[in-house]
């Protein structure tokens, strides 16, 4: 049996890497082999483009670059991870995946959304999520966690991190919008409470899932 | 007055960046101001890219990943380099641009060129060059010109470069097809000849765009 494919999406400091770390232990514990990966990223090639988009500060990508360069990591992890992966029974949790780009760079940025599906659906060969775990937080409480977070690791907000409050709050109705359209994929969980309660929630909406 | 954007196509060892510098050395002594740059690269991050492209041997770009990668460098390139370029009334010559995905990933390696088009449209924001000079060898002649090549540089073919026999043929095919069909964009030159012929067929086809 073809394995699930579950995506965590939200702004930075919503949480998605503890969760999806969270969420892959329960589902081990309920016999699953699962795979936790992360977008971009997940491959070596993948990693190396995330390098580029993240810390090319003399030549940062034009917002079409940008889109085209989270697409082209996004076609080799689809290809070399995920899909074999999927094929082979196995779950696949992913740290972002489409609706990131969708946020992002259409939601964001301004690029046409529905010509930014097109371009993803090129990339990903139509492989979408079986669900996908949006982790909603407000702006403000996503920002005092970041800041904690990089205060904590001594680092730096990168590029996308340092964008204004007008970019994070378009990015969380996009995110929203997102989820009213597809309501049949998306999972909204309000990720502003504690680790525990908000891992009891993804909880309730992976196991419909492994029910399957 | 806006400059004038002229690219080079053909098969590796069609003498492409010889001519390029060729012409614009005859168009600076007619007073143009030229910019010659190639694809991928131009800029900082689509360098990059390019060695992504040429180098990740490990973790090599599928297909989609490839396409992606290429068009990345080129939305780069468009929007850093050739536009303001032209903008400033400079000429642009570019050693490769649009037609070679078209011809190397649509031809060659069989991805739907009518939806690479649509995914180039993206990239270049609609950009064509004024003047496409098709620089055509018989597979055969371009061959024996690399090897000479990698002999004389002691370097060895790169990933492209070692593609068979048959990708060799659908690629100039691939290229014919496309000069066919856009018959007010391309120049098709027989590039088998002298350096010298070669260089004055391609004056005789940029000088009608100096004139306007």
């Amino acid at each position: 049996m073809r394995g699930k494919f579950i995506s965590f999406e939200g702004p930075e400091g919503g949480g998605k890497s503890t969760q999806a770390q969270t969420l892959a232990d329960i589902l081990r514990s309920e016999g699953k082999t699962v795979l936790v990966t992360r977008e971009p990223g997940g491959t070596r090639l993948a990693e190396k483009i995330r390098g580029l988009l993240r810390e090319e500060l003399e030549d940062p990508p034009v917002a079409r670059s940008e889109v085209l360069l989270f697409l082209a990591a996004r076609a080799q992890i689809v290809a070399q991870v995920i899909q074999p992966a999927l094929a082979r029974g196995d779950w696949v949790i992913c740290d972002r995946f489409a609706d990131s780009t969708f946020a992002y760079q259409g939601y964001g940025r301004g690029i046409d959304v529905a010509r930014l599906r097109l371009l993803n659906d090129f990339a990903t060969e139509g492989l979408l999520p079986d669900l996908t775990i949006l982790l909603d937080v407000p702006p403000e409480v996503s920002r005092a966690r970041l800041a904690a977070r990089q205060a904590a690791t001594a680092t730096t907000a990168d590029r996308i991190e340092r964008a204004g409050c007008a970019f994070h709050r378009r990015l969380r109705d996009g995110f929203l919008d997102l989820a009213k359209a597809e309501p049949e994929r998306f999972a909204v969980i309000d990720a502003s409470g504690s680790r525990d309660a908000v891992a009891g929630q993804v909880w309730s909406a992976v196991r419909k899932l492994v029910n399957l």
